[in-house]
């Protein structure tokens, strides 16, 4: 039985750059599940209507189609009893890191890469990443990241909660990575398909973290197209 | 078998004010468990030398001693598993809401309250209180939270994690408060019980979220002298 992800992508399919979609990803990954991935870009809404759904990632895993990144690790967790666990049977539990990913840490990346998004996509997707981007912002992409060089320091201090978290732990979950670490780690991987900009100290806890990270299923998002 | 918190208190031995204390005494109601309150101030460091540690809380459960807030919940949980669930068999899951309390949240709290504490403090408390946190800030706790209520949007503002949190939820922990709900509510009874100031607004989920918290237990928080 067959699992596929659809997945945002640039010009280059491999290019798969959504945080939302690498959360899933990795959840895959996590549960030692091959699937399929489906490429899919931000015009291509007729794609997912057999999912009733207008946004990435969708899984459909044999009858099932499932869309949200929450959803899809919580269904993980339900078929595969018998794999790693990724929510460790307390959902509930990782709703305020995505809480925080989303509204602190992508909010931050977005203000530092967003300008470099549209050189990676192909054209329709470019027209409108663009102009909705543009639009919601109030401005052009690159105001929006101008001295983003300057306002690093910032950024770096926004994710002292992430790095008290680390504290004598290899991963958020401990000793092995799990969902936390999988919602934080699709902001980076985000940010590092699309932009040259390195986020992050090298002498910064959460760098060590992002490493291991990058190491993790054979290196699988380290090979990812930058 | 009688269970004793020792807690950090005010001249008044009822007005409990730690926001760790908070995490443990919630988190003792949650499992339905009665517990003698040992009043505990800052200067009475002998009274913790049992417990090898100098700093409340400190658990007392017949022969075991459990010293910080983190571990005394998942001692509950381990000792009384027939009783409501706090860390849902999932611990790891908590740490990062506790890392960004205790970074974002108690910070914010503390640069719009910390002057107020030293009137509800004891004379050896008081003077003890104020040289160690004018040590530790570099300035007066008055110049601390000169102008709070400016600085009270941008508080509001960084709670945005815990409002996403709690979209379409009444507590973090779902339909039922958990652990990370005591663990964030601990700051906001530090808050409460030492400070006239307002926190949040009266339209704010997360003032909602504060309401349902004061009812938990018969009004318990709520009912702590302010």
């Amino acid at each position: 039985m067959t699992i596929r992800l659809f997945e945002l992508c640039g010009t280059d399919p491999k290019r798969v750059f959504s945080p939302f979609c690498w959360r899933s990803r990795m959840a895959l990954a996590h549960k030692g599940l091959a699937f399929e991935s489906v490429p899919w870009r931000f015009t291509e809404q007729a794609a997912l209507a057999f999912a009733k759904h207008d946004k990435v990632p969708v899984l459909v895993d044999g009858e099932r189609v499932v869309v949200e990144s929450f959803d899809i690790a919580r269904h993980l967790d339900e078929a595969y009893p018998a794999a790693p666990s990724l929510l460790h049977g307390a959902p509930e539990a990782y709703r305020f890191i995505g809480a925080w990913t989303d509204t602190v840490l992508h909010a931050g990346i977005a203000g530092l890469v967003v300008s470099d998004i549209p050189a990676v996509l192909d054209e329709a997707d470019r027209a409108y990443f663009v102009a909705s981007r543009e639009k919601r912002y109030g401005k052009t992409l690159a105001e929006v990241t101008a001295g983003r060089e300057d306002r690093l320091p910032a950024f770096r201090a926004s994710l002292l909660p992430l790095r008290h978290a680390l504290r004598g732990r290899d991963f958020l979950g401990g000793a092995a990575p799990d969902y936390g670490d999988y919602t934080v780690f699709g902001g980076f991987m985000w940010a590092r398909v699309v932009s040259p900009l390195e986020l992050l100290a090298a002498d910064d806890a959460v760098h060590a973290w992002r490493e291991r990270m990058l190491d993790l299923f054979g290196g699988m998002a380290r090979a990812t197209p930058r």
